[in-house]
C-alpha cells in the first residue's frame, strides 16, 4: 500500500464527501483535509470529519480554519443575521447559502498542501446535477481550476482536481455509497441545526430525496421523527 | 467621489503594492486588503499596510489571517527551518521563497470580499518581468484566474483582476511611483529581517536594483549602511 500515489480528499463530513472518500481510497493513499469557515454547523461537521478519518484509518489529516469568511459574510451559512431558508429546490436563482467563491478557497488550500506532501490528486465531492445551483460546483469551474493549477503552481500539470460525483444525482450517490459500504451513519449534512438534522433546509432536503429515491433508509436521525 | 466604482487593492506593504494602490486610486474608490500568512516579516508588512491606508485615507480595510500556510509550510517565508537565501537572481529555477499557490489564496479572498461589497476590480501588484520567477506571478496565471471568476462566482464577469505592473521592470515601477508621488518611505520589501531591511535577499536585491537603475534614492534605510 505504501507505493500508492497520494490523494487529498476534501472531507466536509457530509454524505457526498463520505462517498468521495470511499471512492478515492480504492486507488490512492488518502490524506484528509477539513476546512472550517465559521459556518453555524462547524463543530458537528468537524466531528463527522474526525469520525470518517478514524473509520478509514487516515493518518495524514489537516484541519484549516478560514473563519475570515465570517468577517466577509454574504451567506446564511456564515452570517447569523441571514436566516437559513426552508428548502425551495425549484428556484432558479443562487440561494443565500452560497458562500462567495468558497470552493476556490478550499481547493487552494488543497493545492498548497498537495505541493508540499507530493499528492497528485485532489478529490472533492462537488455535485452539479441535483445540487443547490452554486456556480462553483459546476464542471466548467473545475476544468478552469485545473488549468489554474497547471499555470500557477510549481508542480504544474502533476496535480489535478477530480470530481467523481459531479454528474451524479443524489440517488446515484446514495447507491454508490451503499455499494462501497460508505459509513453514512457518521455523516452530517444539515445547514441549520447542531443537535438533530432539521430535515428542512436545502441540504437536508436534497439528502432525504436521494435516500428516498434510492430506496435506502437514511441512518441518521432527524428532528421531529 | 462617492459615485466612483470600487476596487479592492491587495496591499502587502511593499513597493509594488504601493505603486499599484497609487494607480488604482486615480480611477476607483479603493478598499485595501492585507493578508497575513505567518510570514517572518508579517508584523512589519502589516504596519506598512496601515501606514499606506492612512496615507491614502482608505476607509474600507480588511485584514485577513491565513497563517494556516504556516501549518502547510514548504517555503522559507513561512517555515523558520528553511533559511532565506542570499539573492541569486540569475538562477532559472523557482526559489525557496515560493509559497505554494499563494496568489490563488490571496485573490480568492479578494473575490469573496468584492462579491459582498460590490467592487468590480481587484488590483494586485504582481510583476512577471524582472521578478523572482514565481509561477503565480505570470500574466497567464491571471488570465486563467479571471476566467475562474467568470465561471465560479455569483457576480460572474463583473469582477476582474487587474495587474497594471505585470509587464514593467523594477526600474519602471520606481519611475511610475515617483511620477504618482507614491509614498515609498512607508513601504517594506525585505523577506528576512524585521528591524532594518537586509539588502541581500531576493526581494531587497530586486528593489535596490530598481531604484539604482531609475536613478532615484531608496528612502528606506538598510542594514550596514
Amino acid at each position: 500500500m505504501a507505493d500508492r500515489e497520494q490523494a487529498i480528499v476534501l472531507v466536509s463530513g457530509g454524505m457526498d464527501s463520505c462517498v468521495t472518500a470511499a471512492l478515492a481510497g480504492r486507488d490512492y493513499e488518502t490524506a484528509f483535509l477539513h476546512v472550517r469557515y465559521g459556518q453555524r454547523t462547524g463543530e458537528k461537521e468537524y466531528r463527522s470529519f474526525e469520525s470518517l478519518a478514524n473509520y478509514y484509518g487516515v493518518k495524514k489529516r489537516l484541519v484549516v480554519d478560514i473563519s475570515y469568511l465570517r468577517q466577509i459574510g454574504g451567506s446564511c451559512l456564515t452570517d447569523e443575521r441571514i436566516e437559513v431558508p426552508v428548502s425551495d429546490l425549484g428556484k432558479e436563482e443562487i440561494p443565500v447559502s452560497y458562500v462567495p467563491f468558497r470552493n476556490t478557497h478550499l481547493l487552494s488550500i488543497a493545492v498548497s498542501w498537495a505541493e508540499v506532501i507530493g499528492a497528485t490528486k485532489i478529490f472533492i465531492g462537488a455535485v452539479e446535477a441535483d445540487s443547490s445551483g452554486y456556480p462553483d460546483c459546476r464542471k466548467v469551474f473545475f476544468d478552469v481550476f485545473n488549468r489554474l493549477i497547471a499555470v500557477g503552481s510549481k508542480s504544474g500539470n502533476t496535480i489535478e482536481v477530480a470530481t467523481p460525483l459531479i454528474g451524479l444525482t443524489k440517488k446515484e450517490i446514495v447507491l454508490k455509497g451503499a455499494e462501497l459500504k460508505a459509513p453514512f451513519h457518521l455523516t452530517w449534512s444539515c445547514y441549520k441545526e447542531i443537535h438533530l438534522a432539521c430535515g428542512r433546509c436545502d441540504s437536508c432536503a436534497l439528502r432525504l430525496k436521494g435516500f428516498k429515491e434510492a430506496g435506502i433508509e437514511d441512518p441518521i436521525p432527524y428532528e421531529g421523527e
